[in-house]
């Protein structure tokens, strides 16, 4: 039996502790950390992977993009799917900043509560890697997405977006530079995910409490303020002044399974690739058990 | 059972082998090595060692802080700890340059034979990472302890420094600019310790044999000419002119057991920091054995 | 029993996937895998190698020098040579840009249908890193080899310094730059490998099928346009128009179980260097299998 290899591919100088500690977790055998990758590093190091194990065997090798610059990530991903060829390719994952994971983790969360399909969602800080891909997910699984950001041209750039990679997909986008816009940009929505920048609150207690149709409301912020009034850190499912309420260590537990689930997963076949689409299905069938 | 996973933050571009083999030898699963560590690094890497793992399984992850630069790991060492909040922190071990270590095993040599408590002892090279830490040891111990140094100044700010880490220490400043200055500083002390630089005889062989009341001579100068007259790179507690002498090899052996000897303890409890005081605690456990 | 460390000093930025794998598939516990290293920090590191582990158990330990530029991997290799001293040393294997084993493959590939000493053979793009080294393992098995380059004066420097280094070898340089040289060159040889540039076609079919005393062709080239006219990437043993093929991949199969076994004899003794001939002998126990 061969030993599971994981090839961490970086975009930081330093490669992510986290993502060698949930690897190891997994199960993976022998980690391949490398950091400080570059687009033109990607082929060589992708051609180590594929042309050194049989056909056969390259479900034992995988990769990992990960790094804190989400951009990047999606540089390294395109190379490295770009150098496989026939069945020579292994299973890859991509994770920059967690942002795949988190998303996957948020949506799931709010669909143990609200049937997403046909439901109304508000994704404030829309426009950042987490609430991108969150907002990409609400869409894909049926919700009416509204895109809130302080800048709404930068909103409707992710929604056309979004409507060009989900067919069919109802996005909106929403300034919330303002009270009265983000209080309108809440109102008769059943979730809220607030995936802002670290530090900063953007939907205050008032104005979670005067959305009356709110079921809801997912913080994605760890680090005080937060960024929803009157949700806790802490909160998973909690009831909160009638809403139900999660905080990022609520989430970040289901966000910490699934990322393990994946790495399991990649060593099951050689030709799956995990962006946040399929982690979010991954994420739904760890729900389901 | 998690897979022990030791998390080495080097502050030299290439991380060093020693420790690398040193880790695994005393049984870490998964070594994470990371060079050109810088204290900006540190936050980072040590939030992927805390949020990694449930707090009941963190002490399966450990941080190893290493480097040539005695200093730029003790700056590491000190944002590892300030990065630990509560619970979230795993154990941690800093020996740049083997620095600690090898002032541990020398120490810990010198209290096989004289009783440290009262005694006096004289560190050559004392301003030196090793020979600091040499004499913080052995003034904690309760010696009486000179620390030499070609500038006095030197001497007398190091001695303060010790003083003021441990209250009750008795610690005094002694010139080895010229022979003279030397042959008074080894006089009417038990044990002297030579952590010079490389390739320079401290005291040389006629100032040792004058000194009449000397009982151990500790070289831990690995490379001819060696820092004391008449004792050789591989001694270890032998006689040499009614002295007990010690080599750097001598020493050397000891060295390693300790630093080995601390790997596998940091995987005890996730709470422990070994600097030097902890790891002679290490050291002297081995011995008793 | 010891953990098998092989520590893989590569003089590329980002250390080879490639050869990382091939040493796990080899049996390795744990890759210590070094990128961007310079003949400085050689010294250093293989110090780490030596003095951790006992005389007895150095066997556990060993090297590993690559990286794209082979001539950097020289460099390497000599400075880790210069480090050892007396019992202190562990096994060490170049095979910078696999050069080595891909040379100890071909000539091998060439041995199993031609009996060398005696044999006239031609090395096309004789002077690149595996030209050079499949000319020298030619010459020393007791072939008249033609070393051809396009550069009749590189290709004699090269002859001059194979001579000195295999005291009795037949070596002629011959000049490759046109049709009617490489036809000359080619004519009266009964093995030919062609180790130029990707994707140059070196022998047109045309002036292969002229060559009319040829037994083996063998082409390393594994880009398209390949270097031999008629012989298939994929080729390995089987006949074209009258004379023996290999492709680029047909020896790749032979170079990779080399490379394994080569990396496995590494831990059998702390004493072995293996560079271009010492990995031929490797390939030729194999191949008696």
């Amino acid at each position: 039996m061969k030993s599971k290899i994981l090839i961490q591919l970086d975009s930081d100088n330093q490669p992510s502790v986290f993502d060698g500690v949930v690897a190891v977790d997994a199960g993976v055998d022998q980690l391949f950390r490398h950091g400080g990758v570059r687009p033109a590093d990607v082929r060589n190091l992708v051609y180590g992977a594929i042309f050194t194990r049989g056909v056969k065997d390259l479900r034992h090798t995988a990769i990992f993009v990960g790094g804190a610059d989400v951009s990047a990530g999606d540089k390294l991903m395109k190379e490295v799917l770009s150098t496989f060829f026939g069945p020579l390719r292994v299973s890859v994952m991509v994770d920059s900043n967690g942002a795949n994971t988190t998303a996957a983790a948020a949506v799931l969360s709010a669909a143990q509560h609200v049937p997403l399909e046909g439901s109304k969602s508000v994704v404030l800080g829309g426009t950042g890697p987490v609430g991108q891909r969150a907002a990409r997910l609400l869409a894909r699984a049926g919700s009416h997405v509204r895109v809130g950001s302080r800048s709404k041209d930068r909103a409707a750039a992710i929604c056309q977006s979004i409507s060009n990679q989900v067919p069919g997909a109802t996005l909106d986008s929403w300034s919330t530079a303002g009270t009265d816009d983000t209080a309108a940009a809440v109102e008769a929505t059943d979730i809220v995910i607030c995936a802002g920048t670290t530090g900063v609150e953007l939907l205050p207690n008032s104005l979670r409490l005067a959305a009356s149709q709110l079921k809801v409301a997912i913080d994605l912020n760890a680090v005080p303020p937060l960024g929803i009034g009157g949700i806790e850190v802490m909160d998973k499912g909690c009831e909160r002044d009638g809403v139900i309420g999660y905080g990022a260590i609520g989430v970040g537990g289901t966000k910490m399974e699934i990322h393990k689930s994946v790495v399991v997963k990649l060593f099951e076949a050689a030709d799956q690739i995990f962006d946040a689409e399929q982690i979010y299905e991954v994420g739904q069938l760890l729900v389901q058990k």
